[in-house]
């Protein structure tokens, strides 16, 4: 057995785009609560209150919707090396490309699904303007109170129609552990949970059943207690936005959850995972069946159609 | 600079030494809500519902109360061997000891207060009894709903004479990372607020005034949500538990706490730190000054005066 | 406009029967948390911990299940003489009962329904014995912990084959108001919700479909906070108890709830109101259309089939 | 024994004078949360999205602070006029007033201590334009989410040098019950909680040990959840509102709270009483003593000085 992997340190920022823009942005804005550190021509860049570096939300004009790319933060320079040189060796590279607004040069590369990723160290740190001050300085940003208001990226889940060749990229290229998956009675892969450090995951995959690749399930945003999804629940509602399922408890990760999707259809989730942290170097895999998943959710609810056929972009015909 | 260490996996348990053994046991099991794993001659082993281990509280007999010692499970066997390797250089070790129920062989050192800490890869993993299995297979027992329920072991606070010395030692031993800290306007360093994870801490040591060494502050468990701690409140004032201060919130790492003395008089601590995770692998450690701290707390509470007395073993004369 | 009418204070206790007499005492005792006062030869008389009655529910023995009475506890002995006068004067009475363990005399009556109901002043208010007395001397027992441990007898719902027949019945009989309904674009009332007090309702009719008298749709006590439901969610897993649906929030009356089956099959819920409260004297009734109705649940869930058909007792064939 | 009277429906409004009429409308708009109906000449008129008049808070211009005066609503027209003939014979009726734009005819009429109250019947229900329609009829005003949010007005307390005149006066002219009350080794009466329907209390009398008479003391809005209190305190927290104590549970009444002073020094409550009810029409009051009172709030918080020295307006010289 190799020892654990820690070169790299935590999901850093997701790329959204978007075919209407404006409605987009004042959602994230006002309705859940992000602010904007800052935009170019082609997007503006989003963060959480709590979140330290300039953005982990890019979203981006298009004439699409789904993910543009995922970006993780390396451990130290080394481990950035470190990673860049595994994943060349995995021919899955890209090349350096110089980073943007939020961040310097980092790795461009793709899983094998065709989303993009990037790997980086450098990054420009939230300094917050005075107006945005924290009474306590070990906030990066004040609580605002506006909207939701959630307090930091959490995970994000992509859909890709080979699981089982996800779960062997993501342990070798970032070092990911498997949290916890659901295997179906054919011994299909259906969904994978894949965490870099010490959160019970940082992304997970499920199977994209139309067979079209590199779309994008949702993006989570954590709230530090479950009463604030309840809150956002009523705050979803006065804004007219489409509540797709929740607030509920999730078997798998036992996530406490709800989803809705913004404007432009993507899927955008508030989630709070209590005291839950895995801390086991040695955590096991917890492998869900086919038979749990029939049970539905923690506490009984049927998982709502939709949540198995909605990505973005749509797919044309049956699935969207 | 050098690399960030990720040698040590986790804070793993807390020997506290009790003179009212029976009392303290009937504290830990029926109020707080932990559960025996076992018991030898000397000791309850104790655990919360969600904790892997064997146990995270060793509750031994004693002539007296404080700590027995501290103990963190390494990343994996080789970084067990590394961190004994620098331990050894830096001429504070005891040496390896076998281990007890909950664990396998150890390596016992001492911290510059003298404090007994052990560090160990080996574990006994907790297995659920038949009616003890959870109905979600991803938590390591059912969620019982006795007492206050805490969740999984969180933190503890030790008294140092010197925390400057400990903020050297802690780093250099551990690998562990100071996330916050409060410096006097003299210039001495008042607390220290250590991790070796992606928790915001999980020991802190503050000065101890008296001058004595090796002084037990507090042992903190984790709930999930804020919530449940007004709950505990409750149930401790049902119980006749002496409720030194609380539920407040912490300007110091955030946290939502809750401070009660179990029946033997060691300083017991109910927490939620929400969403809050020190995912930069470059946090900078945030300072508090004297000016700070006479704010009080994070909404205004003036901290109490035992707080800053009252530690374990008792010192005879002044402060107690 | 005649002026409102205060004769009555507030619903007392619902009897239930059940064909798993231990099984469901066993549920309400250690599941849900009431207290057992005391006992006759075919019922356990149960509280919730803050009711400061001698009971609020009356588990009965029986070879079936659904409702025994209901009772309503009067403002006064005069107020109590003058709705029994007008009962009587309805021809809908049954006559004077001796009262039991909980309460003095007792006038019986029916709804159009046939569900039979008590309306009494006299009462047998709880003394807590000295293991069961509170810390703080304004609740009626100690906040005991265990199980879900709801707080108060909150309202119930019964099934009715006409319930524009019960709304003039319990207007005219008990002097409630009706808060909320829900009118189908047939024109049929299909739910009713009615109060004598401040709270939102105290009894809820909705149609029953079978065509069949007298069913017993459910019956619910207050908790403190919806995180105390969310908690209750786990307790009733791990228990092995029934949900049927929930958490989520009722759009009629804005209620947090969760309902499951006791082991008999009677359903129960826990619900959270929130600061909600109807105090305006001159309330206009909320009307619910079929439209309304179609939208779900407050955040979009779907209401559950076995919601519009499950009663007791069961009915043979198609609905049970 | 006679009847308990019913006359009178609920604690309408709180009219409040502000020497800093723009900070403190800011507060109670951007930061408490309360939403402007309207203004004339002196005043504005707020209320909480979910109070059903126009408004409950009067926020007038003035050269000092404290109260203007208290608004209860009768239950019926009838009811008014009765209660107006006792208050006449009592000998302590102003007269009647035209109202102003919230509500028709008033009665007004002081207390023992020369506060000045307003009865009346005919009300201007507030009417939600458009953009403030809620998603759920039931509510008066949508779930806006702006700074605390509070739902709806719950109760004031008044300062009175002596409060057993108090307690004499507001059971005849009002016929509001006393649900709690302190009594002083002395026998003085120290505080005295009055409710006229089934909340706990709608307003509250502690003695003014200044010997001024007509001040006030706090006026307090209820949001839903205790979660909400927590999150009202980041809110104060960052807007610069001086948090004076809490959160915390009070022992009396068993209150969760939160006080803070808006901009010109009137004291401000969030709260919430959980489910907790006053439904017994024969309801004994509940005395506290000395001793208890020296136990602190519920959960053990020493009560802060100023709570029992600061009132509106200051008093020169010593307490202020």
């Amino acid at each position: 057995m190799t020892e654990p992997c820690f070169d790299v340190a935590h999901l850093a920022h997701v790329e959204l785009l978007t075919d209407k823009f404006e409605e987009s942005l004042n959602f994230f804005v006002n309705v859940y609560g992000l602010t904007e550190s800052g935009r170019d021509e082609t997007s503006a860049y989003l963060r959480a209150f709590d979140d330290y570096e300039y953005h982990s939300l890019k979203l981006t004009r298009s004439d699409t919707t789904g993910v543009g790319h995922v970006a993780y933060r390396a451990s130290s320079p080394e481990a950035l090396e470190r990673r860049v040189k595994v994943i060349e060796e995995m021919g899955c590279g890209i090349g350096w490309v110089d980073g943007d607004m939020g961040h310097g040069r980092a790795y461009r590369f793709t899983d094998p699904d065709g989303h993009v990723f990037e790997l980086y160290y450098d990054t420009n740190k939230y300094i917050a303007p005075p107006e945005e001050k924290p009474a306590l300085k070990n906030i990066a940003q004040r609580f605002h109170g506006r909207g939701v208001g959630v307090r930091r990226l959490d995970h994000l889940n992509l859909l890709a129609t080979d699981v089982e060749a996800i779960r062997d990229f993501m342990r070798q290229a970032l070092g990911s552990r498997v949290t916890e998956q659901i295997v179906l009675d054919s011994g299909t892969l259906a969904g994978c949970w894949f965490t870099v450090n010490n959160k019970t995951y940082d992304i997970a995959y499920t199977k994209d059943m139309t067979g079209v690749k590199g779309r994008f399930h949702h993006v989570t945003y954590a709230v530090d207690q479950r009463e604030e999804i309840l809150r956002a629940a009523d705050i979803f509602l006065e804004n007219g936005v489409f509540i797709e399922t929740g607030p509920h408890k999730h078997a798998v990760q036992g996530t406490f959850f709800l989803y809705v999707w913004e404007p432009a259809g993507n899927r955008v989730e508030v989630a709070n995972a209590g005291a839950r942290l895995i801390l086991a170097p040695d955590w096991e895999t917890v492998t869900w069946t086919e038979t749990d998943r029939k049970k539905g959710q923690a506490w009984g609810l049927k998982t709502i159609e939709s949540f198995h056929t909605h990505g973005t972009p749509p797919v044309e015909g049956g699935a969207h």
